[in-house]
């Protein structure tokens, strides 16, 4: 026993042993009920980190200085602002980023470098670094903060995504926590996707960032809300190693801490898809029985990023041949004729033809929270899962109703 | 002079010399004013002929019949019928596609293997062979019923869309023609696209096939309504030589061909972008500037295929944000200082950062039917474009409200 992977209870980044974190409304967003849009996550001993970022052409500033400082790997602390993405501001972009670090180095007293920074909002506008001088050293960090460093990085999301998990390597109790905004269109520019998991594990640096690829992949790069890549985005992780665990320096060894990263990650990911502007169901799509992961997972990505699904989700429509279109679209390996589909666990397609079902029960089916949408591809042993949106009225208001 | 080429008035598929059409209503779709359902495209002679097909995995037995016939390539005719795509019914698709070959060269009295056949429609449901047995035999041809052709295609299009030009080398009139539906969503099941082009010019098999997939690439493949490939999706082109010119054996030859032929398929394509359900207006995408012809096609392609982009220009909104996350998430090479960006001609972002416009120009550039995006990368000397159309309220309706 004392080997399954808790769940804890109002768990947040600063669950995980050594981590502080801090919040503040400096104004960068317009103001609300309890609104903050300057976040700061902070290790009390030196971190080893790593990250995935955006593969947009164009890129924030914000990210390229956390790039490069990940290369040090000696991470401390992320401040991250919301309200402004600086992005596409020339060279002021990378001044502001560095002066941002610059100022959180003065005020929590440690190392330039040892400090990543992140920005999720408006692009083309420069970050007020009037502000950002001003409000980032009156923040105060805390082991209580952390929900208020959830709120400080959102957007237009409707709540807070956070979560930690505990699991036992050896007698140490290990913590994964991690905290995410979605990537629903942002008022007005774009949709960014942060995503900030913190650990007290203690591990090799090689193995990290294995095992996030690896995660993320399954988790954060299998969701669609409207199929945009952002310039913005970032997932960081860092562990400080405060859990004492033997210190794991083989991927063979780390299975435990993958899964619950899966965990962290996926349900983070999942709430992100939740809560896409004028969303308010879940489309999860599971591919059975292919030939590779990478087949499964390229086609549960199309099946969710499909705008023809996804209004038919939207209109409790059992469209199996929307679907199917979908599936071989991703033109991964398949026989048609061995295609089975089911709509939360109702058969609606065998040998790749229509199967007769009861049309009422499917489209009660449909009415679910969460559509389960599942295709056996019957020609292999692979499976992965995909998350996505809705497509409704109201998303095409919510991005085509301001102007700029 | 009589080197330009010239426009056609009422031009059709019968307009290249030896091509007769004729048309019907079986009852395979809902009748309606004028509706017609199978329609027979007919060259007097043998033609040599190339076709493009779906890149999807899962494929109508239509297209499978179709790309085996041209194989052996002397097409005479093309049976295309309406209402039902033949396709995920299992093996009697293929048996159906090739029994409707069968029915129309006993009626036309010419070989089974010189008669490409084409479907669009519903998926999941057998072709009605009862219907194309009796009604295929009544089709009259004639040179005047390219227009009941272009009709007898039609699914949820609101119109026609046909062309033809004409143009001259060494004293022969060469004619080419070309008939498409659209891509907009097929109640109730999938979009597909399908076009037709004849023409009376004496050419080279592989020659033909070159500039036909160079077109394509410049026109129907640089367009998008909602951004799903159907099972179906067919270009077919049959030339029978009958103008008589000197025949064209070397691309370096066919210039004046290859820029008629961009002529109708890039009209074509724009019509079908134009005809996207609950569309009204076209977006024009233009990227200049690019270091390859390769890249300014992905990055036009990414910007008239982004939700965003769609629901901005819905919206009047000049987002240029938008254009510039599109553009980047093409992740071809560029200089992001270097970006210049026009809406309608005017200039909104130069040096890749927003520059002061008038914002009402905008919006009222932004309320013309055809809004023209047009970036300049700056980095190198290629061009292109792509048409997209925009993404509304009405479209989330029709694609939802319809319950299978």
């Amino acid at each position: 026993m004392g080997n399954e992977i808790k769940n804890i209870k109002n768990g947040n980044i600063c669950s995980p042993k050594g981590f502080i974190a801090g919040s503040i409304f400096a104004g960068i967003k317009s103001p609300g009920q309890d609104k903050r849009d300057i976040g700061i996550i902070f290790s009390e001993t030196d971190c080893v980190s790593a990250g995935t970022f955006t593969q947009n052409s164009v890129v924030s500033p914000s990210v390229t200085w956390t790039k490069k400082v990940l290369q040090d790997n000696r991470l401390r602390a992320v401040v991250v602002n919301s309200g402004c993405a600086n992005c596409a501001v020339g060279e002021q972009g990378f001044l502001d980023a560095k002066e941002t670090a610059e100022i959180a180095s003065k005020s929590l007293s440690i190392d330039l470098d040892s400090i990543a920074v992140a920005s999720t909002g408006i692009i083309g506008v420069e970050l007020p670094m009037a502000l950002m001088r001003k409000f980032i050293p009156q923040i105060e960090l805390s082991d209580s903060d952390g929900p208020g460093f959830a709120r400080s990085i959102l957007t237009t999301d409707k709540r807070t995504k956070e979560i930690a998990v505990s699991f036992d390597i050896d007698g140490s109790e290990i913590t994964v926590a991690g905290v995410a905004k979605g990537s629903g269109m942002i008022h007005p520019n774009m949709a960014t996707m942060l995503a900030f998991i913190t650990s007290d594990i203690s591990i090799d640096e090689n193995v990290l960032k294995e095992t996030l690829s690896s995660s993320v992949n399954r988790s954060f790069n299998q969701i669609s809300v409207d199929g945009d890549q952002s310039t913005n985005d970032t997932v960081l992780i860092m562990t400080n190693g405060n859990a004492n665990n033997k210190k794991i320096t083989k991927i063979e060894d780390c299975d435990k801490f993958l899964e619950a990263l899966d965990e962290v990650c996926i349900f983070l990911a999942k709430e992100i898809a939740k809560d896409g502007e004028g969303n308010t169901r879940l489309i999860e799509a599971t591919v059975q029985g292919a030939k590779t992961e990478d087949d499964a997972r390229k086609a549960t990505k199309y099946i969710v990023s499909s705008n023809l699904v996804k209004t038919a989700v939207y209109g409790r429509d059992p469209n199996w041949g929307r679907i199917m279109m979908a599936v071989g679209a991703s033109q991964i390996d398949l026989d048609e004729s061995k295609i089975e589909i089911f709509v939360n666990d109702i058969q609606i397609v065998a040998d790749g033809i229509a199967t007769p079902y009861n049309h009422q029960s499917v489209v009660i089916a449909m009415n679910q929270p969460i559509i389960r949408l599942t295709v056996n591809l019957n020609v292999g042993e692979n499976t992965a899962k995909a998350w996505g949106s809705e497509l409704t009225e109201e998303y095409v208001v919510f991005n085509s109703a301001y102007t700029t």
